[in-house]
């Protein structure tokens, strides 16, 4: 045929294929690989297969078998990988090995490429780590503080307040993340996911504000009807929470796997995957719990599922099995960033920074790797790195614009090409003082300071609506504010004006059906420092991409609306003036906020994943099924590591 | 309970619902508002309903009517409103009325405000439009033109040359667009979806270039099998094009509406919506049409299905039934713009630029809408206007953000806060000649110019790598590319160096694999330039998104090298340096390309999107089921302004 000749660079042609047929390749870094013996291989069914029912858009039981073990983090046997993971991360290195060392390529200085590094030279490998950013490593760790990667002396006008871009909180059921924190002797606290009282229980005195009605978490529980009655539900929903609904929901899901161990609950993985890997959480909701679109707007509304109805619903039920209600989480004193600061002291010599990969050639035991600088402070250059393999832990979304060559697999183009990243938006507000943990006491004495009577104004609503008392109270320092900021706070000004009682809430979050939709007190103060940042609205998906399209600075007077509709108009004499905002979606080198697959992706490309493909490994939380976790991240990184070092 | 006090602003609460019944609440600008005899009404079911069997996610049949009703643009009685638009839009204005002229707000100057506002101010209302953009007026329609938008002099480095950030195309299948272009005055020519020959006939030389195969339409349409292959796809779709399997996949859908009028057609698909309208492609490809992954991903990638795969199917459907492979297209010398210009003429006395709405108030026969400005040349501004009745034409993306006192009704919120928009992102690149219009000869003679003997070391491979012939020809002006851009186009050069023999097209548009998606060469030269600028991207959802999280200088090398990858690397010596790109995601008023609605948002959400409520009316594309044709912005121009003209 005229025209169509094969491209040189083209991969191996894939077999047709009537249904595809595919045979699990996940590849856990197993029982070999730790023995430095063995390269990662295909599985073959194992002797005791179970031969599930095939659903007509099933994939085979050895794919979903495959997928489980990824889930539980098990090997081929079934056999739990974490304890040999955690001996290599937090005890002994990589095993001893009689190989020759290797020139390693790390692409990429998030906690995976760090973690791998740091393991590989340790076990005699020549390593150097590239990093696209000039001005920081950590990727989607990123802390907002004064010394950090930001060319202004201080992120907010305290410069002593420090808050999280990205990863916040570390679930306690994550033992390679805590456990290293342990071992690098960080300090890690709790995480008030829900607020606390004085004592640090669980107070849930956070609002849950829908509909035009304000409730606290406590009062919910205790009676759900009017929140509920607000989104028209039918009466056999009206007397459960939200959270019930959705427990209740998922239940035939989880009995497939509940009080299950081993080789069972390996099945019961592979038949929940089997099932339902490609429904959307949508079809789930509707077809298989049957619940009707007003109590589908409740549970999506108050427990954050809108905004992912389209995505797999195994995504967000194996983010539900994984952590419990009960999950503690934790946060590190300083920042998240000061983990990385931990993993990169260990590296630093090790990592080339603005270093962007633009190009990769491989083959016949060489890499190379082509990269570019920002070029901000000078003129661009271009650098070549070359090695015996490379750890890729580039983002799929972001390996998409880094031509390979030669081309890499039919299955790991395609994953590169249709794994679906979610967007993740954070905008941060600075106050002076830390007003949510007030009582109506305290604002009755702060308010009378900035003006007497004016606790009563802003009860009766009778306060100028001019943004004139926008940092007015004599706490917040001069010169944050500008004029045109005070005309677009108050062109933005939400349209009621309730003033519901103090809030008095230690940490913890609210709700609210208004763009914000989720809000996070911090769950500290920072010693030293009067003030507070509030995550003002953290949202996901859609819900993020309607931040996004608005430039940083229109979207500080709308978050602060957003949180006086919840909190009422007075929190603005506190205000700094100053914001902090992420659009992981918008971010040059993330791509988003992380993998969050879309139904049937689990099966389809995910075993096409973390794939080695001759001297290239692929690492990152996308390569484990906790994406946007560190956790996921770490397991990649000794499991890369180890590919790495076992390798011939 | 204490704390749980319905805010004053709340909307009325839902009743209850058992499953919540959906009354189609579509709101055509029946025969009644025509005669200027009545307000929306919700329909009653009709004499005529067929009871359809009711399926698990299966919405209500008089909601499936009801869209129906709206894909057709029918009235509740079945009957055409094209005739009645087209008789208010093109010939006689609005209907003679006895009522009291009305005070009108319209908020957004896109072509449905745009529309409306004359409309409105021939029958003798008071309109004022307020827009925010402070530069332009049009929405989605926007051209790169010297003497536009831009503060810029000139978008390319040949000042005569001109490309679309936006619509593009008409099709002839759209009676409101085309009657308005030709009643205008303004001139169209055909825009050549598939290229054509000197003879202007459809000559299909343009490349598919996927899994490293590069063939021509013509030829893979004669002899599918190589490309198919190079999917795995199974023996029985090796040879059908992937068009055809498009068209074989989508008949039993078909069916249900093929050689149907009248009442008959608006069953057929009101049966399409309520069997289909919950599905997503992905289940509709897998579950129904069965195919498998492998020729999913074949169709996927040619037919741009991939990136919309989790979007409704209906979307999808719709949009394919409405425009056949036969429909012709049109687009405007000059540019789509200048539709917009001739627009905006007629009442550019009534429009305010640079006012953003910021808030809106209604009730008791009153609007206000409060508006700042960009305050980008001195002070934020703020400015509230005042009517009796307003059409709101802001995307619901953008709504989202607009907060409105009192509350609208529940289903207009649940709409504005979940109606999914997509992204939509095109790379324009400017070339000193139209190179894809050369054969052989013509590079030859070209190539010598720059240098004896390019033309072959192109041809082996030979050439330089660096950048260093990047606008080498003697045709592109100095001092667009800087020592920077050449770095960047280096690092970012394609992975493969073959040269496929000349293009010679014109017009018409290659499909890749690369993140580059689609490219469109324009169907006509510039008058007086020998250049020519083309669309070297255009790419939607997820595969757009990859574009949005690239700066827009980032995008330039990058699609340069897309285009070489189809091209071959010889296409260089003509860039001239100069770029042009649009995320719609990103922009900052129009959030999103369109809303292209999710599985079920069509029988969940659309009823409530166009519904008025009190005197706020809603316009614009995302309206109607055509959303991002300038047709359903015109449809809803000449429904919402009847609404206005005959309410009370």
């Amino acid at each position: 045929m005229p025209g169509a000749a094969p491209d040189p660079s083209d991969g191996p042609t894939p077999e047709p294929a009537r249904r595809p047929s595919r045979r699990t390749v996940i590849a856990g870094a197993g029982v070999a690989a730790v023995a430095g013996a063995g390269a990662l291989t295909v599985a073959a069914a194992s002797a005791g297969t179970v031969q599930a029912p095939a659903g007509a858009a099933g994939a085979d039981w050895e794919t979903c078998l495959g997928i489980a073990r990824a889930v539980l983090v098990r090997d081929d046997e079934d056999q739990p990988l974490v304890p040999r993971y955690a001996d290599v991360l937090l005890k002994n290195g990589l095993p001893r090995s009689r190989r020759p060392a290797k020139k390693v390529l790390i692409v990429g200085a998030g906690p995976a490429g760090l973690t791998a590094a740091h393991l590989l030279r340790e076990a005699g490998h020549k390593v150097t780590v590239i990093e696209a950013n000039a001005n920081r490593v950590g990727g989607r760790i990123k802390t907002f503080r004064t010394g950090g990667h930001e060319r202004s002396p201080a992120p907010f006008a305290d410069p002593k307040q420090y808050a999280e871009a990205g990863a916040m909180r570390i679930p306690d059921s994550h033992p390679l993340v805590t456990g290293l924190i342990d071992g690098l002797g960080l300090k890690r606290r709790r995480f008030h996911l829900v607020d606390v009282d004085a004592a640090g229980h669980p107070a849930y005195r956070t609002w849950i504000h829908v509909n035009g009605v304000r409730v606290r978490r406590a009062d919910y529980a205790s009676n759900p009807q009017t929140l509920n009655r607000s989104f028209g539900v039918p009466a056999a929903y009206e007397s459960l929470t939200a959270a019930q609904i959705v427990r209740n929901a998922f239940a035939p899901v989880r009995k497939e796997i509940e009080g299950k161990k081993d080789r069972e609950l390996v099945e019961g993985w592979a038949r929940v995957i089997q099932r339902y890997g490609h429904m959307s959480m949508f079809r789930y909701l509707t077809e298989e719990a049957k619940l009707d679109e007003r109590t589908i707007d409740l549970i999506g509304t108050v427990e954050n599922l809108t905004s992912r109805l389209h995505l797999a619903f195994v995504h967000s039920f194996i983010g539900a099995s994984l952590i419990s209600p009960d999950t503690a989480f934790f946060e590190l004193p300083g920042g998240t960033a000061t983990l990385v600061d931990a993993l990169y002291a260990r590296v630093d010599d090790l990592v080339r920074l603005d270093r962007r990969a633009t190009r990769i050639t491989h083959g016949e035991g060489k890499v190379s790797v082509e990269t570019v600088s920002e070029g901000r402070d000078g003129p661009v250059e271009r650098e070549t790195f070359t090695g015996d393999t490379a750890i890729i832990t580039v983002p799929f979304s972001g390996l998409r614009h880094i031509p390979v060559a030669p081309a890499l697999s039919y299955g790991k183009r395609r994953a590169i090409t249709e794994m679906h990243y979610d967007a993740a938006t954070k905008v941060l507000l600075e106050f002076s003082r830390r007003w949510w943990e007030f009582d109506e006491a305290d604002w009755k004495r702060e308010l009378e300071a900035v003006k007497p009577g004016l606790h009563r104004s802003y009860q009766t609503a009778r306060t100028p609506e001019d943004g004139s008392l926008l940092g007015a109270h004599p706490s917040v320092p001069e010169g944050h504010i500008s004029p045109a900021q005070r005309a677009h706070y108050a062109a933005c000004r939400p349209v009621t004006r309730d003033q519901p009682e103090a809030a008095r809430v230690i940490g913890g979050g609210s709700a609210t059906d208004n763009p914000n939709r989720f809000m996070f007190q911090p769950s500290y103060p920072v010693e030293g420092s009067s003030g507070g940042v509030v995550l003002a609205s953290y949202s996901w998906s859609d819900d993020a991409l309607k931040w996004d399209s608005l430039d940083d600075a229109e979207r500080y007077p709308r978050a602060l609306a957003g949180m006086q509709a919840v909190f009422g108009q007075r929190i603005e004499v506190f205000y700094t003036g100053v914001g902090r905002t992420q659009s992981w979606m918008r971010d040059p080198y993330a791509y988003g906020e992380a993998s969050v697959l879309l139904p049937g992706q689990h099966t389809e490309l995910f075993p096409h994943v973390r794939k080695a493909e001759g001297s290239l490994h692929f690492a990152g939380c996308h390569t484990s099924i906790k994406p946007a976790w560190i956790e996921g991240a770490l397991e990649s990184a000794v499991r890369t590591a180890l590919e790495v070092h076992s390798a011939p």
